[in-house]
């Protein structure tokens, strides 16, 4: 990054900075390590939220991509994106746009894992895979269970049965790649299972989905699975990094903020980055090192030892040394603009409605939309 | 409310619900309150974020008000509204800004708390108060602090002196009528004292301006205070109800959510509001009764008993019997519409850009529209 990237100094804080030349990083990492395992990757756009990141990734338009809103199939579909699959559980209420996107000429396949929703979605003629419950995370169901064969009869006997799909969220609770591969297995072998048993039941099963950002960089062997799903690692953050699924320079996004304020007896740097600014999440509470509301850098994004945003109210962050650091405090006048990275990407940046974008080719700051809502 | 609103099943959720009559008798009584206390009320609105809330106000566009960010100064001025306060220390790069709304004939004032943004300012020819710190929560001077003098003589020369401010956060960290008065007593005596400190030396100081909402609403007598200022009080949040600052009925903010599945053996009912409908904040974590991500409502917005949303993942929402209650869990199929009240209503907010009104008097749902940004 340019020493002076011309620009910084004139945002308005807070605002979103995204590092491009660290996204295609993160973006090549990825899909180097599913070309080498042999699937298709199938990233996930609710962190990103972008037409220009989405048109960053490996294949252009032509790519399946994972979205989390139907907000987000329409504008990726309008973007020229068919290929999309809605990773969160079927309301039946919601059909009737998912058939409007299709008529569109989208192939949009929905998620399920009931008798009920497969009947509403085998009724409205929509593509479905069936969610695999591979670690008791969230939802879907056991690879054993009997249902699984009930569900995709259901989706079978109306040609609309496409597959399965897991998700390891517990994969967030270990730390390392040894433990994350264990994850991956997991997701593996379950979906797998589950596919064989769909099969052996005499019902067509061509798409295994699985996938996490940390066990997809952890997997080491995907066979039977042909796709792998992830989203935060175009950009990853500070719960990714305390994870070692990466390190704090490979951080793409960071929140640009200006020094308002002093407390010098407490050791206190007010900044105008609050909760609204870093979002409320505090994903790093219960790791190893907690990074409080974010990790403090120079305006130039070099981390300044110890320093975190140790609170915040809506529109006012608390930076201190974290306990039990020695110091001194750095000399932070008010002006002084300083970077903050998150602990939670997809968090954060739902908070802004714009990336300005530090470019990969050096230049001004560029301004990449970026969008939210259902 | 009527029983069956028309409209309300036919949102996409999630959607943030506003429950228009009960905003209107939150804003009434804490009205009523400032009258009796005389004292003008100066309404925060970087909850509302809305300029249909604002004007359901008490005094119109003619009525003080406070915001949290310069682009809420900008949007409520071409609303109308002159009498504006930017209520967080100003940063010197922000002037221009203020000087152009300024121009346009706005009587914006700033706050501040140190020599050097009094001299920014000064400069600048912008009014400002002088921040004072009553409780140790943020910034601020002490009211007998020598540099208050200094900051007000580098004002008062250039005529740009207009008062204090102060606003007790800490009295978010007890509970009742009684422990909030004494923050509002608190308040109302470090700002006085601050101001008779001014006028000592010789400093003009019109403007003594206190308030949070715990402590507006618990506040006995506010002698020599000259304005109120609270937000959150409109629509109100469990954090409010936690602290005994209103109760359950008068929260006037839900989120609308539909069941998308279920993991029955582990008595989970997932819904499609996640921690992007309901925000991250976790505000209840620590009080004496902790409501997870929100308390669950039926469709008409009766509570459901001891049902909370337990954990959030982010379009994902997991509803469960609150730990230690007994059940059983009701039968809430696939489809079921719900309604999750928020910890805090700002945070909650801030994740949509509108309000679906069920409309005091009746009739179809309006919407109004709110806005983010900086």
């Amino acid at each position: 990054m340019p020493a002076n990237n011309p620009g910084i100094e004139d945002l308005t804080t807070p605002a979103l900075l995204l590092d491009e030349a660290k996204m295609m990083r993160n973006i090549e990492r990825l899909e180097a390590h599913a070309r080498s395992l042999g699937v298709a990757l199938r990233p996930h756009l609710k962190t990103a939220k972008s037409v220009e990141i989405a048109l960053r990734l490996g294949g252009g338009v032509s790519a399946p991509i994972t979205v989390s809103t139907l907000a987000e199939a329409e504008v990726f579909h309008d973007a020229g994106f068919t290929d999309i699959l809605y990773a969160v559980g079927i309301a039946p209420q919601k059909l009737a746009r998912v058939q409007a996107l299709r008529a569109k000429g989208c192939d949009l396949v929905v998620i399920l894992d009931s008798p009920e929703q497969a009947s509403a979605v085998a009724k409205a003629g929509v593509p479905a895979l069936i969610e695999i419950d591979s670690d008791g995370h969230r939802g879907g169901r056991l690879a054993d269970d009997p249902a699984l064969i009930e569900i995709g009869k259901i989706l079978g006997a109306k040609g609309v049965l496409r597959g399965v799909m897991t998700h390891a969220g517990e994969s967030y609770t270990v730390r390392g790649a040894a433990a994350h591969a264990e994850f991956a297995e997991l997701e593996r072998s379950s979906a797998v299972k589950a596919a064989d048993a769909l099969r052996a039941a005499g019902l067509p099963c061509p798409i295994v989905s699985v996938g996490s950002t940390p066990t997809a960089h952890a997997a080491r062997d995907l066979t039977g699975v042909t796709e792998l799903r992830a989203g935060v690692y175009m950009v990853f953050d500070l719960v990714m990094a305390g994870l070692e699924v990466c390190t704090l320079d490979d951080l793409a996004l960071s929140v640009l903020t200006t020094v308002i304020g002093h407390q010098p007896a407490k050791g206190w740097v007010m900044i105008d980055a609050g909760w609204m600014a870093m979002s409320r999440d505090r994903g790093t509470q219960t790791m190893d090192v907690d990074q409080g509301y974010g990790v403090v850098c120079d305006v130039e994004g070099r981390v300044l030892r110890d320093l975190i945003v140790r609170s915040a109210n809506q529109e006012h962050g608390i930076i201190a040394l974290r306990s039990g650091a020695k110091g001194p405090l750095p000399d932070l006048p008010v002006g002084t603009q300083l970077r903050i990275l998150p602990n939670h990407a997809c968090a954060t940046a739902a908070q802004y409605d714009r990336y300005h974008v530090l470019s990969a080719a050096g230049g001004p700051l560029k301004t990449w939309h970026r969008f939210g809502g259902w």
